[in-house]
């Protein structure tokens, strides 16, 4: 039986602009700053749900385009459900499916409407329009749903921006008057204007007056840098209100999650540990390894000493580079796998910095040491 | 610490034919009738040997030919040994890579000396002889060693048969001249002759007088059927001494198993549960079942709801079917979880059925209701 429960997001504790909070959602709590694991297509790419939730994870991201493709929104419904389908029971944000809709498919049309486009798998044709969006996030069950937005590529100009900007603020307002409000389940507004201060402004505050549960930042980790990318957060967080979570949107890597929690990030997402995996790519305390590289063939320490996952606890570096020569799926298994304890690790060692008034410190000791 | 013992077998009970015995070796007993999941390049694929460990499995199987061309058996051997290479503790036996140089590799020149061939992998020329065989079998570690066979396709003239069983048997006795006697650690012959009784009768025969730990039988289940297989399975088991484990190599199916095991078998391999995994099929005590089939689409029902594997505890045949669709790594996983456990527990039930002298009637309860 689950507890129903107010959506709602406490802060702990703060040092300088980053915060230490919790989340609670119908399907628990989620202590922030948190790195949910990409599960897009109702799995996390290569790793167990059992796995994923002995990392420390205790929210994955489902993609409303993926799961509206395949198997449908409507068959996981039947079933009972994201979480029944895959078997998770803690928590699940999804994305809106507006940046795999701009990304992935065929875009046929854009109008105020939505988006008309063809299938990446099979070339069908489908329409998503806000409320379709939210429809689908309700039909999945998700714990936290995300508004339906349009994205703009990098570079874009300021009129791009803010042509993208505008009509994600119409769908903001369609895609919380769609959301059907229960207790446990919240809805996230998305800040656009890339990297035009002027527009984050007007973004962030017209979605303040709409009103959300929490807030995301989009548009960034699509190519700008990293100083870039911080350049904005140097500010946009400041935007939002602070009672409620900050949602980093796609990012990153670990110093990027490192830069934005001290500019004031609650949770973030990629898919970085787990498509790093499966490309020979180990996340670790003395940096990144490439498991591919020569040197690692006789190696026979674990990737990371420190590290308490079950390929670092059970294999060698030697081994790891011979599964992946041999393009064995254990590979891929075990590096994702590792690397997804890393980040969980990761956010684990933020949260207590940061609740020890320590994160700043962490924080330089992070840059000086990691090469990536 | 590993005790160390002497390698040996010991006959528990019989019914009929069937046989329920103990094999020991320097890393432990296994339990027969056993099957050995294959780990042909020091991975079972796609499971974490944990897994393994879990399904029942008491020994494995490596590949003496992938190995030495890859990572190669030195540079194993300079990391302490396949066991600790592959972190599997339990016993291994090692086939003699003669199977794999006739089947997967572009054969150069055979002759008495040994076989010169190129690699599937980079084309590199290779030679193994019978000693050079059982050489790459010590540096692995082998617990069980296999002697150094010349295979003959299927079908296969008297003649060709005949030839390559004389050179297998002058092969057999070198190999036993090359194996360092250890505690705990022994080694195979194999009996060749295709499907000719007679050539079966003087290869076991002649195998017999140099002396060996265990006999295979090699050269079935290479196409020839299963009715074919289980005529020679008729007199084959009967010419080999009581006294030692019986292994019949690359078998099989489940009906396959029972009837061999019926017919005086101990010991099998075979990829088919861990390939069919890889291809959408599960074993189950329901029959095969291939997962890709539509009306597996909406099915909440486990794949086998005695199994008490992974997969069968925590997730649906519409979960599977989705994933396998999809073409997510974590079909093949836990659908090749789920066979090595299914073959594990049918080999948990024969072993059961044989000490309760019940063997006969769960065989024909078996054939009865199986479809394959």
């Amino acid at each position: 039986m689950q507890m129903i429960r107010d959506f709602s997001f406490k802060l702990k504790s703060t040092e300088k602009k980053a915060r230490r909070g919790e989340v609670t959602t119908a399907h628990g709590n989620i202590q922030t700053p948190a790195f949910m694991p990409v599960g897009t297509a109702a799995t996390v790419k290569a790793m167990k749900f059992s796995d994923v939730k002995n990392s420390g994870a205790e929210i994955i991201l489902g993609n409303t385009y993926h799961l509206m493709l395949r198997p449908t929104a409507e068959l996981i419904s039947d079933l009972g459900g994201l979480h029944k389908f895959m078997n998770w029971d803690k928590p699940i944000l999804t994305d809106s499916g507006g940046f795999q809709v701009m990304s992935l498919s065929k875009i046929r049309k854009i109008s105020d409407a939505g988006v008309e486009f063809s299938s990446h798998l099979d070339g069908s044709k489908h329409f998503v329009s806000p409320e379709r969006s939210i429809e689908i996030q309700h039909l999945l069950g998700s714990d936290i749903t995300m508004i339906f937005d349009e994205c703009v590529q990098f570079p874009a100009t300021f009129e791009q921006a803010k042509d993208a900007m505008d009509r994600s603020l119409l769908w903001a307002q369609r895609s919380k008057n769609a959301f059907k409000k229960r207790d446990g389940y919240g809805i996230f507004g998305i800040v656009q204007g890339s990297t035009f201060k002027d527009l984050r402004e007007i973004s962030a505050s017209k979605l303040i007056e709409i009103g959300f549960d929490g807030y995301a930042l989009g548009g960034l980790a699509v190519g700008e840098g990293q100083e870039e990318m911080f350049a904005v957060l140097d500010y946009a967080p400041d935007l939002l209100p602070q009672d409620k979570p900050r949602y980093l949107m796609g990012v990153g890597k670990p110093s990027d999650i490192v830069g934005a929690v001290l500019r004031g990030i609650d949770m973030f997402d990629c898919v970085m540990p787990t498509r790093s995996g499966r490309t020979g790519q180990a996340f670790t305390r003395l940096g990144a390894m490439n498991i591919r590289n020569a040197k690692y063939k006789t190696d026979e320490k674990p990737l990371d000493e420190k590290c308490k996952c079950y390929a670092c606890k059970n294999h060698s570096r030697a081994y790891l580079h011979h599964l992946d020569k041999a393009q064995e799926m254990l590979a891929p298994m075990l590096l994702s796998e590792h690397n997804i304890f890393y980040y969980q690790d990761l956010m684990k060692d933020i949260r207590t910095a940061i609740e020890e008034g320590k994160f700043e410190e962490f924080a330089r000791g992070f840059f000086a040491e990691k090469e990536e």
